[in-house]
């Protein structure tokens, strides 16, 4: 800027004020600091300005897998966007201390505020980000041991759901496959399955199949709830891979399928997938509006939302028992 | 770092040499100033040491939609990861104002470099950012009217592979449905087609049926393609989301289908789908490779380099011709 000055013949104080497209300067001197800029092919570095402004104007969002179809990230761009602000996004890959890398290179950049999708169970290196103004709003579930803003779906009123939709359909013999219970969303959809179970008497014992997305666990979950002398006449899976796993293992075996968490996959799947449909939309929303506020008052006081999900009935969930 | 520097009652360099590991500073010194630190809640900026270094250890990936499967930024992301660099990406949304936008803040924030999945035909915008010193490298389709790296697979031997796979199982008539031609890989694609039918004789006209990926507009061409009295015994897709809309259109009518890409949809139809399937960790990873090279020597000559793909035969493109 100060040799872009001294090529305009103007104020340092000149140049800064085209830049940053000040009004009151005169038509004539912008023109000749245009010029200059021009001549000089100056590049404004974002960084020396956002370090005078405090504001950066971009939102860091630090979730899961990048590249994989994750709809409440794009519901936080869509909702980011709308609102001026650029979304910069970096994967965790499940990974505790990449999580951490990624989230402190976020605060070290000063953006403004960060989406996180939590993953393991101590976020102690959060606290003394918080504490320096860190804006930061979980999505999915909550951060382990830290009182922070967040949204998740309601887990336990899906799985009530589509247990309900079973029962409705004459199943009594209903087994759950699903995520591995370290994680907070298969934990608490377990659990809401157990307590289905248990309220309305059913009879499997170990019918909550838990374990690691693999292949051949589910394969072999899916054959302990098929087998015995009173297998499973339905299967609730626990989010949208295990059902395409189940569905493929099933074959043309004429049960009953209902999935937790809709995706593409859902009806391409014979019969379509009926899902517990969690509403991506409304999490990624809401993640921005809690997050702007918290950016506009760092003091007000905590929210966790729960957003309510829906039962989307495709075929696969309405298998009579036989 | 001078209220540190304070605190700790050392000089501000001394608080430097600290904060940047620097291995001269005496214990008892160091130990003084890592007390002031956390007696203070001192949290490094990022942005003001990269400032002096003039290094981010960041790269930029500016792609079409984060929130969708894409393997090759995930190839990216590893690639990266492994050489110690971080990627923060930014969805485009096929959009040429949104990735100008993108890319420009990359470049206010002096990411080391970016990666880029260009859109349109224009991208005049990036010429005073090279000149400046942008490093850059485009996949999946070259930066149209610019010479820069690019990386791309070899779209014109997929269509190939494709072409002379149906015609060695007896199939003469034999579509194209494929993307808007606007885009880089869908005109190639279309093209090469093209170059087949010419070369091999085939009959039917117009049989190259390029356009938005709509699904009406998919069902209208494909409809075309099985009309009037010579259908087509075997369709060639330009991309997986046109694969799934024709399998579904075609519904179990016995068709012969290539598919182009792979994903995990592929293997959910039935018949499992035939592709020709792009190497998307060599894209990434060549992608990254080209991109640290143009850092380290930001005058060495521009590469273009096409990667080749292949044929995974599943099924459904082993459909003999009637």
């Amino acid at each position: 800027m100060v040799d872009v000055a001294r090529e305009a013949g103007v104020a340092l104080r000149t140049v800064s004020r085209v830049v940053n497209n000040d009004s009151t300067v005169g038509a004539e001197l912008a023109e000749r600091v245009q010029a200059a800029i021009a001549a000089l092919d100056y590049r404004p570095d974002e960084r020396a300005r956002q370090l005078r402004s405090g504001v950066t104007g971009t939102l860091g969002a630090a979730v899961r897998q990048l590249s994989h179809v994750n709809p409440v990230l794009r519901a936080v761009e869509q909702a980011a966007r709308a609102a001026g602000l650029m979304v910069l996004a970096a994967s965790t890959e499940d990974d505790e201390q990449l999580e951490r890398r990624v989230v402190e290179s976020m605060c070290r950049r000063r953006f403004d505020g960060i989406i996180l999708e939590p993953i393991g169970a101590d976020h102690g290196y959060l606290l003394p980000e918080l504490a320096a103004g860190l804006s930061l709003v979980a999505v999915d579930r909550p951060v382990a041991g830290l009182d922070v803003d967040c949204v998740i779906s309601d887990n336990a009123a899906g799985i009530r759901t589509a247990y309900a939709h079973l029962r409705a359909h004459g199943h009594r013999r209903i087994a759950y496959v699903g995520d591995d219970e370290r994680i907070f969303t298969a934990r608490e959809r377990a659990a809401a399955f157990r307590a289905c179970v248990a309220e309305h008497g059913g009879t499997l014992d170990g019918a909550a199949h838990t374990g690691p997305i693999e292949p051949g666990r589910i394969r072999a979950a899916l054959a302990a709830a098929l087998s015995g002398p009173d297998p499973a006449t339905a299967i609730i899976t626990g989010n949208a891979t295990i059902s395409v796993e189940v569905v493929r293992g099933l074959g043309p075996a004429p049960l009953a399928v209902v999935g937790f968490d809709d995706s593409e996959l859902a009806t391409l799947l014979r019969p379509d997938l009926t899902v517990v449909a969690q509403d991506d939309r409304a999490i990624g929303g809401t993640a921005i509006d809690l997050l702007r506020a918290r950016i506009a008052d760092p003091s007000r006081p905590v929210r966790r939302v729960t957003v309510p999900v829906e039962l989307l009935t495709r075929g696969s969930g309405e298998v009579p028992a036989r």
